[in-house]
């Protein structure tokens, strides 16, 4: 059996948690892991990880590779060149599993996003669809309405199969009186985006009603770091898989979904599954309150003190505070698009790298300072700047530098420079985190002002 | 004439924005002077600066002396030894002119942290109510009520007097329907605390119904720095200017006050006198609202973003947020209470001195950061420090530095080592702001960790 990981996702849902940059899948919601690596260790414990293929975004992969590398080296990620939506996706990955297995296997095809406490429940509802995806249908897992969400599209079951419905159709997301009439008819059920078929299967509805696509694939193929051609990609229309395939084919049976289900698409959904306290709160990090009820309050850094509200959602993160009506906080996506061209929904102040992160602290005029923090035995690639210098002061740890021919031990205190152009390394061989603030000064400080050595050096 | 401004305060009700080192009336909330220097000038239109003496805790005498030497340097300011309510602050401070002029001047006796923007019509009510001063009487300023407010005590008016009435008696903060009674029968006034007599009538009423603050006056003298002494101070009850002689005393008159007045003793008082835009909001700094209304969003530092919120308070600063229930915006004092051992009521991240300012920025095991401003022309004081060592890098601007017998000019980019007891002072002799990262390092960390050196070297 094999696995693909749909790992795309625009982050607006979650902002200001989520960002463009980090969006909802690879954030810890519920313990220790992302929803991502949640997802991975769901179907990881009955496919085997490099069964496993997981495609996202090409802005995404290095985030999404690292999360999955914590869990399995042998876990292939697959960038998509520009986001095209699902269709594009799922093609893409068949089309690797095509060329690197066999046809005949059955695919289960799931988003990273979604909520899912209950693994046992997961894997025997992926059992119970196995035949019918042996017989040749595209196996959909319904979710049973617990009300009437005007924000699903819904799927209309018809009479039954072995294990689960034969689908007479897809429907688009209902209003209220609509969503109530599917609830006492019965015989609808959400649709998760949760789907299992044969390979094959998958791509023969491709050719028959999306050639578009499946045209395209016949040039596909993949390099050492599986990232998809851009020229291939551009070519294909992007369109979800609901309408290129799953309400047009009639091979689609449904089988009822026998775990808890949570897409957290809003802050409100993420609120339904946190535990609240006897005021009916969801209380995170350093907050006090006082005659505060229903609310979810969300503090990352700094301390977030309310007083004598109700049935609000308040979030703060070091760079953004977001507050908003909880039963209306799939609007958090408006405040999001009002702020399209703010960094704040792109990035987060601190940013996740291989090595350990960094968070921006102050800048102006000619120059930025960062902590950065690098993680036991890590480092960072032998580089070059051509147009700032930067300064380094070890605060807590050992930094190992390489500056130009020379090594430096800078123990907590010490401070080094790195002069124009100077060719350097920051590296923590020992066990503990390695803190410093790094400060950067010239002309033009960009990101993009760097050259790296690790192919002269060979050390990287 | 003489005046005395209260400029004691606790920084409770504009909290996070006002913090116990640094309350309301040393905040801009109308425009670029604080509500302090705003009363400064007030009164200093009429009466010369070395006749107005300020009178604050010593906790904040120095920001006190910071803010009126901008103005005036000849404006005295007395420091308590410790907080003892309005009547013993009185006492002193008339005892102070009673030592340093004439006893039978008038004297305006005013807090620091109401706002009050017709200044011209203050001054007339000022001159309506001399001849009632001049006959002997307290004369306090009524001011005359627009809605039936509890949460300040009236004073209720008998017969007229010349260009008044006298006063029939002080009533304690009514209930609702109380309120609305006193503004129906229209002879009651807002008590605001200000008031206007003789210095040699006050200090009779003092003798005659406060012995225990009258008798502790013979002994006090002022030194250079106007320190009252704590010997003297600490036998005086706590105890309010209203209870200690206007509530007893049958020498009370009162006359309108005809400018207009807030006491800006919460965020809903600070939101009424604030310009509101179409939705009736009031937003400050970098905010974006989606169907926010009646609400007062400020931000000091991040993006604070709101959606679908009414009549809310919501307050960002560096190190704390606060959102509550507009029309109970009172209960932040509350909030205040149960955080009063965090530092967050106590002290800002960003604190100001004569010599420009520092934030702290991140800090550790054995280590502290800070961003230190130090403005053109000024400089710290000569200073070593037994328990760390210090890393100087400067962002923007030249430092002059001494380091024990030598001196340093570091520019930006660059970067000193200040080690362990060595003595040294940060300085900006130029015309330009510098702008450091100054990182401590040691076992002990603390402002307390400090020798200052002015003396020998005479040099600052």
């Amino acid at each position: 059996m094999k696995a693909i990981i749909l790992a795309g996702g625009s982050g607006s849902r979650l902002w200001p948690l989520s960002r463009e940059m980090y969006p909802k899948q690879l954030l810890s919601i519920d313990g220790d892991t992302s929803l991502l690596q949640a997802t991975f260790n769901r179907l990881n414990s009955f496919i085997d990880a490099e069964n496993i293929l997981s495609i996202t975004n090409i802005k995404h992969f290095s985030d999404v590779k690292l999360q999955l590398n914590k869990i399995s080296k042998s876990a292939p990620v697959i960038a998509e060149p520009l986001g095209k939506n699902t269709a594009p996706a799922i093609a893409c990955s068949l089309e690797y599993f095509k060329q690197n297995s066999n046809e005949d296997d059955i695919v289960i095809i799931v988003p990273s996003d979604h909520l899912i406490k209950d693994n046992a429940a997961f894997e025997k509802t992926v059992e119970s669809a196995k035949s019918l995806a042996d017989d040749g249908y595209i196996v959909t897992f319904g979710i049973k309405p617990s009300y009437p969400e005007t924000g699903y599209g819904y799927i209309k079951t018809a009479n039954s199969l072995q294990g689960g419905y034969k689908v007479e159709k897809f429907v688009e997301k209902p209003d209220l009186d609509t969503a109530k009439k599917y609830i006492s008819e019965g015989n609808y059920y959400w649709n998760g985006g949760i789907f299992m078929a044969k390979i094959s299967v998958l791509l023969e509805e491709f050719r028959k009603y999306c050639p578009k696509i499946s045209a395209n694939l016949e040039h596909l193929t993949f390099d050492n770091h599986l990232k998809i051609d851009y020229s291939i990609y551009e070519n294909m229309p992007s369109i979800s898989i609901d309408y290129a395939i799953m309400e047009k084919s009639d091979k689609i049976a449904l089988v009822k979904l026998q775990s808890d289900w949570n897409d957290l698409g809003s802050w409100q959904s993420l609120y339904d599954v946190k535990e609240k306290d006897e005021q009916g709160n969801v209380i995170t990090g350093k907050v006090v309150v006082d005659n505060v009820k229903n609310s979810f309050i969300y503090s990352q850094k700094e301390l977030v003190a309310v007083s004598g509200l109700s049935d609000i959602i308040l979030v703060e993160t070091e760079d953004a505070i977001m507050a908003c009506k909880r039963d209306e906080s799939q609007n958090v996506k408006k405040l999001f698009e009002k702020l399209k061209e703010s960094d704040t929904t792109k990035l987060h102040k601190t940013v996740f790298r291989p090595w350990g992160y960094y968070t921006c602290m102050n800048s102006g005029e000619g120059y930025l300072t960062k902590t950065i923090c690098v993680l036991p035995k890590q480092k960072l690639s032998i580089q070059s700047h051509n147009y700032r210098s930067e300064h380094w002061v070890v605060l807590e740890g050992t930094a190992f530098v390489i500056l130009d021919d020379k090594e430096y031990i800078v123990k907590a205190g010490d401070s080094i420079d790195i002069p124009l152009k100077a060719i350097h390394s920051l590296q923590n061989p020992y066990d503990t985190e390695l803190k410093i603030i790094e400060v950067q000064k010239g002309d033009y400080i960009s990101e993009d002002d760097i050259i790296r050595y690790n192919d002269i050096y060979g050390r990287v």
